[in-house]
C-alpha cells in the first residue's frame, strides 16, 4: 500500500480561515472608487409584446447615471447550444423575470425607484405553460422564427429493442415526472463590470466557467474574447447554476461603457428564484424489459421535457438524460426519443447531476416497483445486472475502474441494520428501507472539443509553490484538493502552496467546473505539472550536491540523497539558487492534459469520461400517513471515488448532495399558474432545514481509477443522484405506495395513501 | 539584407493612446475603497540623536487612523549592497529627510496637520558633510557601530601601472569632479500597501525592479517575498532612482497593517528632492600616460566618493566608475583607489549611466586637455586608441560587436558641418566644438548571479498574443519593443500583441529595468518565447493542413505553406483548434533566457554584459564671455546601437539623454550647507528648459551584435555619458578654459574665464 503524506488526510480546506473569519471576498465584498448600482426591469408577464417603453422619467432622477433598453446594446444573439437570448428583451418578452431594461444609479434605492419609473406598455399573448400542448400544431409559438417550439429532439437506439421486448418475460411501462428547483446557492449570482483605459473590459464575477464566460460576453458584446477578462473572487455555491453566464454580465458591461465608471448588478434572491437556472422538469416515460431471473434486457424512453423560454445548456442536459442511465446495467437495447420544448416559463440548465439525476429517478424507482411487481429482490437484481470493470456499455463508454456491486452491497446491507421498527402509533407511522444507485461521469468530451485542463506551477524564490488553474473553486473545495496533489507529488507542506485566484488574462485556459470533472481532469493537469517543475528542482539539486538526479528526491520541502544522507538542502535554497544564479532555472512548468477519452460521434457514441463514477444510497423513511409527511431518517451513501483525496471535503460533498437531493425529492418546487410563478421568491418555496436533516454515513470505496490523480474520479454531483429514487423505494417499502411525480409532498403522499390504489 | 515588418519601423508606442488621451493610470491615479494618506515625518537635522518621540496629539486629531515610530515597526535593516537602512530612524538621524515618524489619515490636509502635531526633541551632532574629512581618523561616524565613515573601497590593479608609466613620454594628472543631481522624472515615487484577506500584502509601485523590491519590502517586514505582491501601475521615469525601494514602502505597509486599510504614499516634488537617489558626487584624481605618438598607455585613478547618509547601490555605482571607462580604450594597464565615504548628505544611488557617466566626464575631458596641451588631435588619439570588435579589454570583457571607431568618425565630422562662426559680438560670444565617446553595458551579471530574463507568451483562443516579462516599462518603450519582438518573431500585426502588467505573482521572474539590460536580456526572452509558441502554432497548423512543418510560416497573423499557396489559416483558427479540440495544446511558452556572459571574479575580472554599447556625441557650444553662460547649439549623437527595434524609441531616448547630459553638465546641482539642502525643492534647483535645448541630430549605427535579440544592444544610458565631456571639450575649443568641475555654472564659467590661466 502506498503511503501518502497529504493524499486521504482530512485536510482543512486551504481557505478555511479565510472564510470562517468573514475576510474572504466575495463578489459583493469588491469594492470599486465611483462604483454604480446596475438593477434590472423585469418582464412581469408570462409572454407579451413590448409595445412602447418610455425611459425619460428614469433618466431625469437625480442619481441616475444611465437607462438602458434593447435599442442601447449590441443586438447578438447569445445561449450556450442554442443562441436565442437577446440581453434586453427585443420586441417581447417570454417568461415573467425576462429583463426589459436596466439601470445604473449611485445606489441601490436610487436604482430600484429609477425602475418604477420606467413606463413599459405591453400586449399581453397567449401563454405556452405545457410543454405537451407546446409541441401541438397550433400552439402559439415562443419564439416564432423558429416555426416551433420543439428547441431539439434525440432519437437514440441501441440493438434490436423491438425484438428484444418480444423476448422478455416481463414488460413493465410507467411514466415519471421530475420538476424545476432552483440552485439555492447561499450567494446570489452577480458581476462587476468595468472599463479599462486600453479598452479592454474587466469583470469580476463568480462563473464556473470563466474562459467559457469570457467568451460568451465577449459574443453578446460584440468584442473578441481576450477583450475580457474574467476575474473571480470566491465564489458562495453554484451548483451548475453559474456554469454560464446570465444576462446581467453583458448588461453591467453595457451600462458601464455608458457611464464610465464600475458597474455592479447583484441578483436578490426574489431575482435568483425568478431568474435562476433550474433543473430541467420531464416526464418522463419508461418501458423495462426483463427476464423472470430478474436479467434485465432493455429499456426504452419517451421523453418530453421543459426547457423553459430560453435554451441555455437544456440540450445538452436533456442528452444526459436521455442516455446516461443506460450506462449503468448490462442493458442489450435500448432507445429513447426525447423532446426539449419551449415554453412561457423560466428557462432551465443544468443542475448538479445535469440530467442525470431526473432519469435515475424514474428508472432506480421504476426497477424496485417492477421487482416489487414480479417478487423479485431489487437488490439483487441490481447486483445482477449491473456494470464492472473493463465492460463496454451500450453507448461505449468503456469501464475502467468500478466497485458499483460493492456499493450496492453495502448500502444494502449497512441500511439493513439498526433498522427502526416498521410501523409505530398503531400503524400511522409506518418505515422502510429503500436502495438506489447510479453512475455519473467525471469529465465529459463533447465531440472533437477540448476536455481537459492545463496548471502551471511556479516555485517562487523562496521556495513558496503557486498554483495557477482555470478550474473555479465555487466552494467545493478545489483549491484544497489542487493544493493536496501538488503536496504530496512535490513533497512540500500544504502550507507552502498558494493556490492564485481565476484570472482568465493569467490563469491556464480551462473549460471550468462542471461534469465532476475539476478533481480528474483539472487535479491530474496539477499533478503533472508538479512532476514537471519537481523534476527541474531535483535536476539542479542533484547539480548543486554533485550527485545523481535518480538518487534526489523530496520530502516535506527539503532535498535529500537517497543513498547519502549528509545532503540536506532546503526547497527554499534551491529554489533561490536557480532563479537568483547564472543560467537561471525558471521553476516554472505549464502543463496541459487532456485525457484519453473520445468525444461522442454524431450517433452519441463515446467514450466521453475519463472515469465512471459509481455509488448506491441506502435510505430509511418514515411516512405519516395520517399527513403525509415523509422524513428521512438515516441514509447510508456508498460511492466509488477512486481515490479519496481530501476525507473532509468528500464527506462535505456527500453530506451536501444527500441533502440537496432530499429537497428535490421531498421539499422545493418552483410552480407557476398561467406562466406566473406562484412560489413568491423564497416565501412560498418550501425547502429542507437542519431539524429535517437525517444522518448521513458516508462510505467511500476506492477503485484506483488508472487515468485519475492518485486514482481518484469525480464524487461533487454522484452524491446527490440515487437521492431520491431510494427515498422513493423506501417509500413503497414503507407504505406500498409508489411516487412517480417529484416532489413527493405531504399534500400528494397523503393523497396517494388515501386513493383506491391502481393496478 | 534580411527584411523586417515590425523591427526598425517607427513604431508608435503600444501604451501611446493611454497616455495622450490621459486614460494611462499611474499610482496616483488608483483609487481604493477606504483609501488613507500616508504622510512621513522627516528629520530637519542632518545629523541628531532623537530624544523623545511624542505623538499623542498627533494621534487624537479627528481622521488621524494610525501614527507610527521606528517602536512600531520591525526592526530589520535593509539596503541592496548594505543594511544599513531602518524604515524609520532608529535612536539617531542621519540627514535631513530621514524618516522620523509616519501618519495614515483620511485624507492629505488632516496627515499633513498631524505631522506638524508630532513633536521630537532632537540633540543635535556634528555634521559630516565632505567625504575627504569624513574619512579622517576623529571624524565624528555616521553610522558608530561601523567604527568608520568608509562604506566600501576597491583597489584594483591591471598590468605593471608603474613601469607603464616610467616609459611614457608624457604623464598627465588632474582632478574633476562631479556632482549630486536629481532623477526629476515627472512622476513623483510613492506606492499603495493593502493587506489582503489572505494575510498576503499587495504593493502597487512603480518599481523598476518590481522583485528585488518584493524582497526588500519582504525583508523590511520581516516576512517571505511571496507574501509581497508587486504590482506595477504606468510609470511616468524612473531614471534609476526607482530601480530600488524607498523607506516608504515598507512605512506603507506598516500603516496599512495597522489601520487594516489600503495607504497611499506619494511624494511630494520637495520629498523627492529631499529623499530622492541622487547620482553619486565623486572627486576624481585620473593619471594618464601617453606617447608621443598619441598612443595612450595608462590610466591611474584615485577616487573620494560622497555616498550620503545610507548606502543603497552606491557600492556598485562606485565599481562601475572605477572601472568600466578603462574599456574604451587599448590601454597596457590600469589602476584604481576608490573609496565610498558615509556623510550626513542625501543617500546616493544609481541613475542613468550609474557610475559610468562620472568618469567618462573626467576621462573624456581629460584626453582632450592632455591632447590639446601636446598638441595632438583628440579624435585622431581616439580613433588610434579605441577598442574594437574581438578585443579583449583590461577587464576581460570580450568585444563582440563595435562600430566605436565609426561613431567617432561621424561625430567629429557631422559636428563640423554648418558651424556657426568661432566669433561674435566683437568676441563676447565665443563658439567651439568637442567630442566624447563612450562605453557602457546591456545588462550587467553580477557575480555567479542571474542576469537574464524570462518571458511568456500565450495565445488565445482568438488569436490574441499576450507578453507577459517581469522587466518594467518606465516609459522608455520596453512594452512597445516587446511587441515589435514578437511581431517581427511570430509574424503578427503589433495591434494583436498585448504586453501584460507587470505583477511579481504572475510576470515571470525579472531583474528588472537597469544597466540598459531591457531590450537585449528581456527582448531575448521575448524572442524565444515567440518562437517557441510558433513552433506550437505551425506543427499543429501542419497537421491540421496535411502539410510538411518545415513548409509551415505565418506572416500578418495568416498561417502559409511555401509550397501550397490554397493552405491559408488564420491564426485564430489554429488558436481556436489548439485551444479547443481535443488533446488541447496550451499555446504558451515560457522561456528563460540568461545571456552567455561571466560575473566578474573576486577580482573583477569578468564579461559580464552580453553586448556593450558605444557611441560618440559632438557638441557644438557658444560661451557669452561677459556672463559666463553656456549654451549648447547643436549635439550630434552616434551610436552603435546594433540594431534599431523601434526608430521613435530610439530618438526619444538619443533626445532624453542628450537633454539629461546637459542638464547635469550645466544646470543642476543639489547644494548644501552644513548638510542641510540649499536647494529649496526646485525653487532653488535650475533645470534645463526647452528654449536651452539644442538641435539633436541622432545617428544610429548598427552592428548587429551576434547575442541581442535581432543585434540590438542596450541604448538607455548610452545616450547621456557622453554629453558633458563632449560639452567640456567644446567650451575648451571656444575659449581655452577647462572645467574640470561640474556643474559649468555661468558663474564658475565666468570665473574661470576671468581668473589668471593656471598653468
Amino acid at each position: 500500500m502506498e503511503k501518502f503524506n497529504s493524499i486521504g488526510l482530512k485536510q482543512s480546506f486551504v481557505d478555511a480561515r479565510e472564510k470562517v473569519t468573514g475576510s474572504a471576498r466575495y463578489l459583493d465584498d469588491l469594492e470599486f472608487p465611483g462604483l454604480l448600482t446596475g438593477k434590472i426591469l423585469r418582464s412581469p408577464y408570462p409572454h407579451a409584446r413590448i409595445l412602447s417603453i418610455d425611459t425619460s422619467a428614469a433618466e431625469a432622477l437625480p442619481g441616475v447615471k444611465a437607462v438602458i433598453t434593447a435599442k442601447d446594446c449590441p443586438q447578438n444573439k447569445f445561449g450556450m447550444e442554442i443562441a436565442d437570448v437577446d440581453m434586453l428583451a427585443v420586441e417581447k418578452v417570454r417568461y415573467v423575470g425576462d429583463e426589459v431594461a436596466a439601470v445604473a444609479a449611485e445606489n441601490d434605492e436610487i436604482a430600484r425607484e429609477a425602475l418604477k419609473l420606467i413606463k413599459v406598455e405591453y400586449e399581453e399573448l397567449p401563454v405556452v405553460d405545457d410543454p405537451v400542448k407546446a409541441m401541438e400544431k397550433d400552439s402559439p409559438l415562443v419564439h416564432e422564427e423558429k416555426g416551433t417550439n420543439v428547441a431539439r429532439e434525440y432519437h437514440i437506439q441501441r440493438g434490436d429493442i423491438e425484438a428484444d421486448f418480444a423476448s422478455c418475460d416481463y414488460v413493465f411501462e410507467k411514466e415519471f415526472s421530475t420538476h424545476r428547483v432552483s440552485g439555492l446557492y447561499l450567494e446570489p449570482f452577480g458581476a462587476v463590470a468595468q472599463w479599462e483605459s486600453n479598452g479592454r473590459l474587466t469583470v469580476w464575477t463568480g462563473l464556473q466557467s470563466a474562459f467559457q464566460g469570457r467568451n460568451e460576453i465577449a459574443k453578446a458584446l460584440g468584442i473578441k474574447p481576450t477583450q475580457v477578462t474574467v476575474k473571480s473572487p470566491f465564489i458562495g455555491g453554484g451548483f451548475g447554476a453559474k456554469i454560464w453566464i446570465r444576462n446581467f454580465h453583458p448588461i453591467a458591461a453595457v451600462l458601464a461603457k455608458k457611464t464610465g465608471r464600475p458597474v455592479k448588478i447583484l441578483l436578490t434572491r426574489d431575482e435568483e428564484q425568478l431568474t435562476t437556472r433550474p433543473r430541467i422538469a420531464p416526464r418522463m416515460k419508461v418501458k423495462l424489459g426483463m427476464m423472470k431471473d430478474g436479467t434485465m434486457v432493455c429499456k426504452q424512453a419517451t421523453i418530453v421535457a421543459d426547457n423553459g423560454a430560453y435554451s441555455w445548456a437544456a440540450p445538452k442536459v436533456l442528452l444526459n438524460l436521455s442516455m446516461r442511465t443506460d450506462c449503468l446495467y448490462r442493458y442489450k437495447s435500448s432507445k429513447c426519443d426525447s423532446y426539449l420544448v419551449y415554453t412561457n416559463l423560466i428557462p432551465t440548465s443544468g443542475f448538479r447531476g445535469y440530467g442525470n439525476s431526473q432519469m435515475h429517478f424514474a428508472v432506480e424507482s421504476f426497477i424496485d416497483e417492477c421487482c416489487r411487481k414480479v417478487g423479485l429482490d431489487p437488490v439483487e437484481v441490481r447486483l445482477k445486472n449491473c456494470v464492472h470493470k473493463g465492460d463496454m456499455t451500450l453507448h461505449r463508454w468503456h469501464i475502467k475502474s468500478c466497485e458499483l456491486s460493492e456499493c450496492i452491497r453495502i448500502a444494502a446491507e449497512k441500511i439493513k441494520e439498526n433498522r427502526l421498527p416498521a410501523e409505530e402509533q398503531d400503524g400511522r407511522i409506518k418505515r422502510g428501507i429503500g436502495v438506489a444507485c447510479m453512475t455519473h461521469v467525471s469529465g465529459n468530451r463533447g465531440g472533437d472539443k477540448f476536455d481537459g485542463s492545463s496548471a502551471m506551477i511556479r516555485i517562487h524564490e523562496d521556495g513558496e509553490v503557486f498554483i495557477f488553474s482555470g478550474e473555479a473553486d465555487m466552494g467545493q473545495g478545489a483549491k484544497t484538493v489542487f493544493a493536496q496533489i501538488a503536496s504530496e507529488r512535490l513533497g512540500v507542506p500544504i502550507g507552502d502552496i498558494t493556490v492564485m485566484p481565476l484570472d482568465t488574462d493569467v490563469s491556464p485556459f480551462g473549460m471550468g467546473t462542471y461534469s465532476s470533472r475539476v478533481t480528474t481532469v483539472g487535479g491530474k493537469a496539477v499533478f503533472l505539472a508538479s512532476e514537471k517543475v519537481l523534476d527541474q528542482v531535483l535536476t539542479l539539486a542533484a547539480e548543486m550536491s554533485k550527485r545523481q538526479r535518480d538518487t534526489m528526491y523530496m520530502e516535506n520541502g527539503l532535498i535529500k540523497c537517497s543513498r547519502d544522507p549528509s545532503v540536506l538542502m532546503t526547497l527554499k535554497e534551491v529554489a533561490a539558487k536557480a532563479i537568483r544564479s547564472r543560467a537561471g532555472v525558471p521553476l516554472t512548468a505549464y502543463v496541459t492534459y487532456d485525457p484519453p477519452t473520445e468525444g461522442a460521434d454524431k450517433d452519441f457514441y463515446g467514450d466521453y469520461s475519463s472515469a465512471y463514477s459509481f455509488g448506491a444510497h441506502g435510505v430509511e423513511v418514515e411516512v405519516d400517513t395520517h399527513t403525509g409527511k415523509v422524513k428521512v431518517l438515516r441514509v447510508v451513501a456508498v460511492h466509488d471515488v477512486g481515490k479519496v483525496i481530501n476525507e473532509l471535503g468528500l464527506h462535505g460533498q456527500i453530506t451536501g448532495g444527500v441533502a440537496q437531493g432530499i429537497g428535490w425529492c421531498l421539499y422545493e418546487n418552483m410552480l407557476f399558474k398561467n406562466g406566473v410563478p406562484a412560489t413568491n421568491g423564497l416565501h412560498g418555496y418550501t425547502f429542507m432545514t437542519i431539524k429535517d436533516m437525517p444522518a448521513v454515513e458516508g462510505i467511500a470505496i476506492e477503485s484506483n481509477d488508472p487515468i485519475g490523480p492518485y486514482g481518484a474520479k469525480g464524487v461533487g454531483e454522484p452524491t446527490l443522484i440515487p437521492t431520491a429514487p431510494a427515498i422513493a423505494n423506501a417509500i413503497e417499502d414503507a407504505c406500498g405506495v409508489r411516487m412517480r411525480d417529484l416532489p413527493i409532498t405531504p399534500e400528494k403522499m397523503y393523497w396517494a395513501l388515501h386513493s383506491p390504489k391502481e393496478d
